[in-house]
């Protein structure tokens, strides 16, 4: 044991299996997540930023770059593509010069809400979850995955994410 | 409501945040392992082939497929470099002549665990779980995640991981 209360032997085998788990459950969503816009003519990263906008109704390229957990030039060169197609639109803000502030079109709302109507419910993910959920009745809430991502991204990566989960429950009205 | 137990809505809500954390947590690792191997010349997936040839002592490039998730061709691939660098050999076993089978070389052994005694347990991760550790213990298990993961890849990968899991224990000779 070092003075850091943790073995080597212990954040080796931590870190591994966490690699494995962590890889294996988001190459499983991105390929469903991709397959899910590909009819939209979207790749994912093109989509993630559709949904922060919308969700966050509008974002600086900041905010899209940290929620995305994309570079700051990859979220702006894909914002940037979404701009030519005339599915968003930027801006500055007369309080804030610094930053660029992303805003869907007419079309891009449109375009974003045909791929969340075209959302099928009944994916892998949703598939391997339902045995948890019949054990507890609910999805599992994975409070120490959050836990984790608040002490790597910040309070703001969750606050975020809440904002985003408040918007579409009360865009689909529910309780 | 539908027939099978959970709404539209709850799929959307449960997909995206567990869309939102799973990349979280596998961009910050993913991260984490390129510069744990960039010393060596040694991309993540190149030192993901190491390490299950390693620890599964021989593996064939079906079983790294599976287990790194990488697509079959990206595993061969990967391993064809690493075969060039003289640090794995490919063979067919006589009862078996359909799999190829991957082994490392003593070089390739000597390189990996020269990666393993350069890894920096002080990493992101474990500093992001060491809140949870303080309150639990131990590294949290999240036995949900496994649920997930056995139901999106099947048992094999779980006991993969456990074999994998065994042989760091055995290595550094844990309890």
């Amino acid at each position: 044991m070092n003075n850091e209360t943790y073995s080597w032997q212990e954040a080796l085998l931590y870190n591994h299996k966490m690699a494995q788990l962590s890889k294996a459950i988001w190459k499983s969503i991105e390929k469903n997540w991709q397959e899910w816009v590909k009819p939209f003519n979207l790749n994912l990263n093109e989509h993630h930023v559709l949904w922060i906008a919308y969700y966050l109704k509008g974002a600086t390229i900041s905010e899209i770059s940290k929620f995305g957990v994309m570079h700051v030039s990859t979220a702006f060169n894909f914002s940037k593509k979404l701009e030519e197609r005339g599915l968003l639109t930027f801006s500055k803000k007369e309080v804030d010069k610094r930053n660029t502030y992303v805003k869907l079109t007419k079309d891009g709302i449109q375009l974003f809400e045909k791929t969340i109507d075209a959302h099928n419910p009944n994916n892998n993910l949703i598939n391997a979850s339902l045995p948890l959920k019949n054990v507890y009745g609910n999805f599992p809430e994975f409070q120490d995955l959050e836990s984790i991502v608040k002490h790597l991204y910040g309070d703001e990566y969750l606050e975020i994410l809440e904002r985003s989960l408040e918007s579409v429950r009360h865009e689909y009205k529910m309780s």
